[in-house]
């Protein structure tokens, strides 16, 4: 095809399809070779959308070991549910495919260490597509921190706080998997959206690592509430036991000394935010009222701190990541602010080029890890619990993470 | 002195001639028998200042237990550094005095029950000056809460979020006792002024209590780069070492099974915040950008967030609790928005009346508690804490607090 690069996209839910749509079908220099998904429907839908577009006819199964063996596909694109990305990441890189997996998290240490092992043995990329670490203000941030306009870096946060109840609530009508999860696990299901672009400030795998944290689960109240009054009278109260804490807190200790404190909230009535937040010797920034606050600037003046609510905004001329720069003069594209776009395009560039990618199985095993380790932490108590190196002392030599402009 | 209650104040530093000046002077129902500091200049300068403002002479001694000894002193309010708080509190309960403590953390398990059993023993009354649960937003919060705004409670946050740097590194010279505290602990040191509000919005003490915590602190990295920039070269390398980490995150659990989770931020750059947060199934409050959020109201709207900051205003109207809304219809006195001069004006009403004080000594200890607690959790890397049962069991019993209007 011309130089074009064949991928394979296993999962067409929700996710995938939006990959899809907003960020592979507008491109020139990819092609989709074939598509797998457990529901027949699924891979209708998407053979009616790829005739639309215009496109070549994809091969459509569903089995995804049948993708691996073509050689045609040289990438693969995993937006299946949570419980299937690390099979089927480590299977994809045995067959030496390119290999980029959606975000969630571990379901135990040991799928961590899976990950590591099989890219170790292969060689194969894979990348983590946690696209938060594009988003335009989490690279500003990054770009404000490698200024040291923050100074020694001491703490952040950052959370996944957006209502998922409808989402939740009708998982067996929209077959989703957040609902299985929902009512089996008790853990910080989702942390990667907010600790991807934290990890990459404060050089995580990078010189710095994540030395153990704690976790702690509020009680389960907000989908027992929500199923009771959109369900009515039909409802059975037999459904409605959530073993997953409305609100789960934390905190992780870093081998420097810094703290990250992240939060999940994803079943109470709330509007979306990452809630990030950089604390430094020099200053501070918090997205909760988008203000940065800095040491000999902001504090010598006695105005209310409402008046500097906002003022990121004038952080931009001077700081803007040189990816979005460049990404603001040629014009944003697909999904989540922009996001999806240059997540996609940074792992179809690096399998084109046969180079390594941008977030890589390291990033992945100890973000992912954070979900099973918080599960163990809340199951006793709060216990504090040790996060592996899976570096295995890599983390101590290699250079601070970015993305090219 | 025709039915005017006798005090004495004890610990003339800053905060004492605080109180003494906004709401203890302007008050013609209380008068100043005698106070006691160990500096000779403070004990001077309050006769200065009490003779300035036309009210009797007080006798000013250096040892405290000279003015439990006076008949005519009826009670004691005790602003002294937080290491003596407890002694002298547990002093005036046996000498039968009305006493007032002002805030501050408990340095052990042991002097929390002190506390309790002193109180126990001489049914004498012990008043915690917690100003913040007198604070407009925090009982419009309570007020709210009340009236199932939010529906059921499921977590709340809130910070000691206030830079005192120069007040930490000058403490030599300005007889501090925070200079010393931060040198030699490594707690969450201050957490009344959060945990009050939120412990009384929580019922804590009174039908529900604080069951463990979980506590880690950052790097300490503040002080040592102010102390270098502001004390210049003549400044020792040697005196820089801080034990106390610049944020403290502590993440409490309670029997109802909601979470709470403190911040403190007081050696960084910031601008100074309570950071107070309510969640619950029907909706939620942040200070940081003062907005409430409620379900089937807010997110019905597809409105950006930053639309609803600043909305907290529109729940005055309805949900202004009635303590506020008399004083504002009396006008505001004293210091720290008015919350100095209820906090004082009601410990002065029970012991006028001889009738128990508002906030009281479970409420002290079990609050103060959490300073050692924390701090032992930070030293075991972050375990889990109990905490005790302060009330032995009465807070099964104890009705939910509130103040008169």
């Amino acid at each position: 095809m011309n130089n074009k690069l064949g991928i394979g996209i296993v999962g067409l839910g929700r996710r995938g399809m939006a990959l899809l749509e907003s960020c592979i079908l507008p491109r020139e220099d990819v092609y989709v070779v074939a598509v797998c998904d457990l529901y027949e429907d699924r891979i209708i839908r998407t053979a009616e959308i790829l005739k639309e577009a215009g496109k070549p006819e994809a091969k459509g199964v569903h089995d995804y070991r049948e993708i691996l063996q073509m050689e045609e596909v040289e990438a693969i694109i995993i937006t299946s549910s949570w419980e299937e990305h690390v099979e089927i990441a480590c299977a994809s890189m045995y067959a030496g495919k390119y290999t980029a997996i959606e975000v969630g998290g571990a379901y135990s240490i040991d799928q961590c260490w899976q990950l590591v092992h099989t890219y170790e043995q292969t060689k194969t990329e894979c990348m983590f597509l946690e696209n938060c670490c594009f988003g335009r203000e989490e690279l500003l941030l990054l770009s404000m921190v490698r200024h040291n306009v923050f100074g020694e870096l001491v703490h952040c946060q950052g959370g996944y706080l957006h209502d998922l109840r409808e989402q939740i609530a009708y998982g067996k009508e929209n077959r989703h998997y957040r609902l299985r999860n929902y009512i089996g696990r008790n853990c910080e299901n989702y942390p990667t959206h907010e600790l991807g672009p934290i990890a990459n400030i404060l050089d995580i795998n990078r010189g710095n690592r994540m030395l153990t944290l704690v976790s702690v689960a509020s009680k389960a109240a907000g989908m027992r509430e929500y199923l009771q009054r959109e369900k009515g009278v039909s409802y059975k109260e037999k459904d409605s036991y959530f073993a997953q804490g409305d609100i789960v807190t934390t905190v992780i200790q870093c081998a420097r000394g810094e703290t990250i404190c992240l939060t999940l909230d994803t079943t109470l009535p709330r509007p979306y935010s990452r809630g990030l937040q950089v604390h430094g010797t020099k200053g501070m920034y918090m997205e909760s009222n988008r203000s940065v606050f800095l040491d000999e600037k902001d504090n010598k003046f006695d105005l209310e701190w409402n008046k500097k609510w906002n003022n990121l905004e004038e952080y931009f001329a001077e700081y803007e990541h040189p990816v979005w720069r460049k990404y603001l003069d040629e014009g944003i594209r697909g999904g989540h602010d922009g996001m999806d776009w240059l997540t996609l395009a940074a792992f179809f560039k690096a399998a084109k080029e046969r180079k390594p990618v941008p977030i890589d199985i390291y990033d992945a095993a100890s973000w992912m890890s954070i979900s099973c380790l918080s599960e163990e932490s809340i199951a006793k108590g709060g216990m504090p619990v040790f996060i592996p190196d899976f570096t295995n002392g890599k983390w101590l030599v290699r250079t601070p993470w970015n993305v090219e402009g």
